[in-house]
């Protein structure tokens, strides 16, 4: 049974640009027929739409991965979708995609580069993994973990931001790869608890309230072999300081520093150990890795349906909850992968 | 016609640890018996001894990767000798071999991983370059450029200390993977007009009289692809500032620093664009790579027989002069790879 398409739709266009963390008035929420498909396009519902600290810089224009967000421009974002019309046979109605979808509630895309349109397979779990753990935020983590710093047996590893969207799975990730201890970092009693009781990880560090240097001396006496780091700062200095030989760090993101001017960057006092340590510190861009994509959701949903990776989704109902989304980033307050269901019944399958 | 083996030869020990860099009251020179050989074992007939400058580290124990030193040991350095006496099936009278002979006219080894004998094959070369182009500085050129840094053609590629020992190899090599352009640092005039007429540079850049980072822009106007680091320091965090997307950067030495205190080693501001950029820092150590040292000597004779590869060498005469020799390397006194001659009959070939 098609969906019925409504007549008009709802999408968040960028208001104006924020002064440092983004506002709510940044944003502007406006109605939109539902647009028609031109041949070679397809027509998507949109079930869920992720966030990513990244986002706050397409607003501020400060990244060259997209094109420039014009003010009165659809924000931009990617979810999970399913196909509810189609004039390209590469898109077929009913199957799920995940794709550039922007905040909006239906979107037209194609086949281009620019959409890094994704068909997902594993569609009889949660589809909602479609921006968790089948999705970039999955990828990310096992790309960082695996591709970059070969994680396996014998190696202690550290992830920071470990609550957060992939931090909570990089660890289920390095035990799953066979890495012990896999120890975490975020923020707060609850948030640590979270790690060691519904991620994987072997211990916590509360970067708000322990003492970070001493808690790494006691956890990793021998040093550090992997570090996945999502925080940057003065916590990737203290990591350098710990490294062992042949020690592989993967950055992963910043987000300590997102929002202050480049004069306030740490200055890093350790790097030369990198050097010394035959070590490597790597950053990655996760489309470089497109060719391996079914793999990874392969291997991904394999964990997932064995039991090595539950997926913590922090799921916000509506559309109206994108701006809201996207702060608690920065603010710290979410748990695991934080997106927004946009269609209520995103989850309902096809009868069959 | 097998050697006339004298009673006694020459050594240098550790007379004292150095307090900074090495002066030459720190060496001492004695004199003892040529020693026999057990079963198992090779004697050797110094040719040439390098010189690095890990070598001061030996001398005040700082490193670990060597036994430690103790005063009245002999130096420990690398070096090309001739099989003069056997008792062990895998040396042959006559075979020319690198190893750890230490800084003496004859060295007793045996096939133990300690002594990381590598046996030369391209012996109708001069011997000398079992010291420098098809030796470790050879091979740690190569090894930074090609398996660290993958310089290939459309590469920007910068080499620090370009007219040291790996330096003035490095250049050769970066041209010959078709990098383009190929630009080296180095300190004063005579040896920035050194890298650009003798040892394949394109451009120079003199640290001690340019404005480095207006030559950098001047040079680069589109950022930097490959980085070969012997220096580290500020000039590495200038070269962080101006990398591309998916930048390598091979640590194999930082020797702007090993004589400061670890309070005064440069920090670095520039780190974060590693993430960005998707670019890496990597160190190495080139013994993890042995299993490779035959193609790589293969490859570099190769390259120096069809002249894409000039070995540049400089050459002191005679035992006496290696705590000079070393010295010199910190002093940056050195151009191309700094050797000493021990045997002044090293290049004689036995009569076919």
């Amino acid at each position: 049974m098609p969906d019925r398409l409504p007549a008009t739709m709802r999408q968040w266009v960028l208001a104006r640009r924020p002064d440092g963390l983004a506002v709510v008035e940044d944003f502007g929420l406006v109605t939109v027929g539902v647009p028609e498909i031109d041949d070679g396009q397809a027509l998507l519902r949109t079930l869920y739409l992720g966030v990513a600290p990244v986002m706050l810089r397409y607003m501020t224009n400060e990244t060259s991965f997209e094109k420039p967000l014009e003010i009165g421009d659809v924000m931009i974002g990617r979810g999970v979708g399913r196909v509810v019309a189609s004039r390209n046979p590469a898109f077929r109605v009913g199957e799920i995609y995940q794709a550039k979808l922007g905040w909006r509630e239906y979107a037209v895309i194609d086949d281009s580069p620019y959409f890094m349109a994704y068909r997902m397979r594993h569609t009889d779990l949660a589809l909602s993994h479609g921006v968790s753990s089948l999705a970039m935020s999955g990828f990310t983590a096992l790309v960082g973990m695996r591709e970059i710093c070969a994680a396996g047996p014998g190696d202690r590893v550290l992830v920071s931001g470990a609550a957060g969207g992939v931090g909570s799975q990089a660890g289920f990730i390095a035990r799953a790869l066979g890495a012990d201890p896999v120890v975490g970092v975020a923020g707060g009693p609850d948030k640590c608890r979270l790690l060691t009781e519904r991620l994987g990880y072997g211990a916590a560090i509360d970067y708000k309230n322990d003492d970070v240097p001493a808690r790494l001396d006691e956890l990793f006496p021998d040093g550090i072999d992997v570090f996945f780091d999502n925080v940057g700062g003065e916590l990737l200095d203290e990591v350098m300081g710990r490294i062992r030989r042949r020690a592989r760090i993967a950055v992963c993101g910043r987000i300590s520093e997102y929002l202050l001017p480049v004069e306030e960057y740490h200055r890093h006092r350790n790097l030369w150990r990198i050097g010394l340590l035959d070590a490597k510190i790597e950053g990655f861009f996760i489309y470089d890795f497109v060719a391996g994509f079914d793999e990874f959701e392969d291997r991904l949903a394999e964990w997932i349906r064995d039991g090595r990776i539950e997926p913590l989704e922090d799921i916000l109902e509506g559309l109206e909850q994108m701006p809201a989304a996207l702060i608690s980033l920065y603010e710290g307050t979410n748990a695991g992968v934080r997106m927004v269901r946009i269609d209520p019944d995103a989850e309902r399958r096809p009868a069959p």
